[in-house]
């Protein structure tokens, strides 16, 4: 029996629903911010995310900075990018746009790769693109949360390191790291940044960063200094060394609860082999996808291998409205969110499925949103084929 | 009975000590942060903030962002400064050198006006120095968390209005509001900024600011883009504005937990008058500090107009180090802080005393204290006059 207070199952692509036990710690009592327990318990919430990176390299660096998923994105152009340096932003929604409007604030130059509504650039395009231009770095969305588009990192790191071994590679996970396989150590990649609330299982209001060797030697040799200051790896790279060595540091106050609660969760997470997590994931990606397809419905990635395992974006019926389905939805105990991407936002809906929601085996609430689906949709007046 | 583990008493300048209902409300089940329930909750955060900040004036701006205190001087210098713009820093401790490194940051050129250690610049040292340079705004730490000195505000922003009117009065509030009296309309503050986690009382993880009418103009006016992207008003300002009109919106995602705790702070600050708030922080202040006198420890800041009534900094006696004396505090269930200020971090402690430890009856926490303070000295060797 859950601790929680009835509430509507929040399905929606972050935040995401969450363990009591998380929900539990964020109400911890106020503890110092620089006293040993609390230390103890930042340091290992930074020695937990080397292990949800699968990354065993003593150069990596994680980062947890109070903040959200986008404050990764100036940790990135403010310390990795100085004025007039060329990026590439892989261009697969909505969040390619703003990274790109983020680079343009602190100065560098981005070139956005395009690809369709539902797909993501090719790997000869990417090849071409590096070609042409010496890149300081690559950005990738690993799940565009506007279009449930998943890229394949993998590859796309192998053409990199092939191509422009130069060129840095960084990838957006707020929408993946948790629910999508992340091999940083093994596919070489430089940084990956992500947010607290979506497959990690934790409240929003955490910032956090890997950054890989490669990385930190970049920003060590910049040629002038970092253009954020709240944002600064100058600032906070002492500190997260000092707490990961379990001694106090001080730059600004991290948030003591929320720290607490990512720790909760990480250690759930970690408590099984990833791999099964991963698996669960794409099998119970894969139901959904097949029930969405079996009433009929479209998704927005029509391409297997376009298609995210933490996320699902449906295009509505001809005739049925974004802004119709979804209070249905919701009166049946289930939120879903709205369209996301400009051009088609009325057209479709986004159906979260991370975390708790997927590994929970007392929970039900992947089977009773698909239910609500397909009745809300009746409802409305579709007739399933 | 409080719903809270046992726990040592905090009593550091921040985080402080926290109210039940609002660590309750940090582990609130997950909800979408554009789903209608909690965009009125912050909806209605935003405009207690106004009462908070005692204004009127449609035209000031609350902000609340993820992050923590030190964002609020990122969005100072990011949105109202512009490379080679002259501010001066009035300085009374560790925080002034910080926020002119952030002013650094962004190309601003910051003067810090330097007062000896437990004092505050003078009157007539400010105004000479307004005098001297056009400056396009002035800060002020109201409370300096480092040696416990408060700036009086209201004399300032007289002097500032006289001798310099365009320039803009921030003023770092984070160990203030709450605490201490702030008019901003009556006083024609310009910026405060402050965090979640001090007299507010709320756990760490929330940016607040409150900027005036002139402060927005002076934003728009900006001839370059602001320099940071989380930190940018451009960004956030139809965020604020939205969610105060109770309608969704979306730049980064909030943290609904941390928002709805500080809903249940500030419903519980304002249910009372904010004079009978501000007196009773002054009464027990004013205890303290004799208390302090009365066992023959000097203050940092020996005036009684520099020192501050949500905090006070004590030298130990000689031969006595923080080192010692903090373990020993600890063990009788009371957590102070070390010294802060580099030249003499290890000669003083800072005991902080805001929200519920000052205004909750229920509690004992500042009685004990000072017992532990008195006995923990004695058991050091300390003999008090």
């Amino acid at each position: 029996m859950s601790s929680q207070a009835p509430h509507s199952t929040l399905l929606i692509p972050g935040p995401i629903e969450f363990d009591d036990a998380v929900l539990q710690a964020m109400s911890h009592y106020s503890e110092s911010h620089v006293g040993a327990p609390f230390v103890a318990v930042f340091g290992e919430v930074l020695s937990m995310l080397r292990k949800l990176f699968q990354t065993t390299n003593p150069a990596s660096q994680p980062f947890v900075i109070s903040g959200s998923g986008t404050l990764g994105w100036d940790q990135v152009a403010a310390n990795l990018t100085e004025a007039g340096d060329e990026v590439l932003v892989l261009h697969t929604g909505y969040f390619a746009d703003s990274f790109a409007d983020c680079f343009d604030t602190y100065g560098a130059k981005a070139t956005q790769l395009k690809a369709p509504i539902g797909d993501r650039p090719q790997q000869d395009a990417v090849e071409k693109a590096l070609k042409e231009k010496k890149y300081k770095l690559i950005t990738v969305t690993h799940v565009d949360t506007s279009t449930g588009v998943l890229s394949d990192i993998k590859s796309l790191a192998e053409l990199v390191h092939r191509v422009s071994p130069e060129t840095l590679i960084v990838v957006d996970g707020v929408c993946s790291v948790g629910s999508e396989e992340i091999r940083f150590d093994d596919w070489g990649i430089d940084v990956v940044l992500t947010a607290s609330q979506k497959a990690i299982g934790c409240p929003a209001g955490l910032s956090i960063v890997m950054a890989s060797g490669r990385a930190i030697e970049t920003f060590k040799a910049r040629k002038t200094k970092p253009t954020s200051y709240f944002g600064s790896w100058k600032n906070w790279l002492p500190i997260m060394q000092n707490y990961e060595a379990k001694k106090a540091s001080y730059f600004a106050t991290p948030s003591p609860q929320l720290v607490r609660a990512l720790h909760t969760s990480l250690t759930q997470i970690l408590s099984s082999p990833l791999d099964e997590r991963f698996a669960r994931h794409k099998a119970v990606s894969q139901k959904i996808k097949q029930t969405v397809a079996s009433i009929g419905l479209k998704q927005l990635a029509e391409k297997p291998e376009n298609q995210a395992n933490g996320m699902t974006a449906i295009y509505l019926p001809e005739g049925i409205a974004a802004a119709q389905i979804l209070p249905n939805l919701l009166q049946k105990g289930v939120i879903f969110a709205g369209g996301l991407h400009k051009e088609i936002a009325t057209k479709y809906i986004r159906f979260g499925h991370m975390g708790v929601s997927v590994t929970d085996s007392k929970r039900d609430d992947i089977d009773r949103a698909l239910d609500a689906l397909k009745s809300g949709l009746s409802e409305a007046g579709y007739k399933a084929p």
